[in-house]
């Protein structure tokens, strides 16, 4: 998985019948320090995620192991929203901080 | 999944049977700003894209989660077409635009 | 899926079961302009390509899901020979003219 | 599988319910040199190890064949503590020395 | 698949059961002009491969289509040893040579 941020929204009318319901969100990667990187994807959203939401990104096959992707075209899911993580024993995001 | 552009076409007769029938095209990637990639793939469209139109592409085992591409040896799908994007609350594309 | 080209051959005696009678060849990506990538695969040929051929490369569990791939410790199949493709509607390539 | 080592840790409350309970550790690839590379990624630990300890990690559909990843949506596995690796004939790194 | 030659050795105790017994190698890929690249991975060796032998390693689920590693949280396996390798009608690498 990588930390990815929540950034967009995409809107598709004419889909395969799969894809009915579902999120569709574009997320960006960001370091561990936070830096973000020139790399997005779209990937649906089953946690509820809001743009600024740092969230956890799946790929590939798993993204297809929850209750609403399953059996769907879908590579790409947000199945977390990440409240904290640290790094060499330093907490370098806090989502309580934001609030 | 990634934001891509169908920008071509690839004909080939000399195939596996799983492939008879299925559409080849050659989709690029764009950045959510629609900044052009150098970066082109293959895949089976499922949804009736033109050239120039803004798809999503589903890549990995789940390109064979549609009815056209199960148990072909597809690792790439065309599965919407794209109506409009937003990032940081600012509409980047809109189909309807360019009508 | 990526268009490629043969551009060799591997053998290797000492291997998996599975492995047995699949014809192994050297591609090479190339960009739908016809410029080489320095980027290299094995993969295993079900189609019959000849060196020089320009071919679709399927990659993951993808590549298994043919008759001969079936059940084999196999990531990349050469599962298409290529007539023709187009970009921005100009032909790129064309077998008939290099016959 | 690559080398990486445990960095830090992910605190995620609204998730999945496939991933209650599972150890979110951060990772950073190194080369056989124990040169870190700025490559992180977020993996489900199965076997215990603490940070600084260096890990094999698996990718991909792989992930899920452990007994507690099995059905859920994680990409990335941590599912064992190296002890000590070896190129060209020369110990690289030996667990025991930094005891 | 991809060339890559075999240039070391992992040893790890503490690991997932699916993992006894299975001998995990240190690879490194290699173009077909035999230039090393700055890519290491580690792979389940199922053939009985040695330090310097050029060998095809298979990434992803096709990892687990061998005896030895069915149902393991392994995605790289070394499946054959290379006998010889040509492109463009020259001979690149001919084991027999080196003996």
């Amino acid at each position: 998985m990588v930390i990815a941020e929540v950034v967009g929204t995409v809107v598709a009318s004419q889909k395969t019948p799969q894809m009915q319901g579902l999120s569709l969100r574009i997320v960006r990667r960001v370091s561990p320090a936070l830096t973000p990187a020139d790399a997005y994807q779209v990937a649906v959203d089953v946690v509820g995620a809001r743009e600024g939401d740092y969230v956890l990104l799946t790929s590939g096959s798993a993204a297809r192991q929850t209750h609403l992707t399953d059996g769907a075209p879908v590579d790409a899911v947000v199945m977390a929203i990440i409240d904290a993580w640290q790094v060499d024993d330093q907490v370098r995001y806090d989502r309580g901080d934001r609030v």
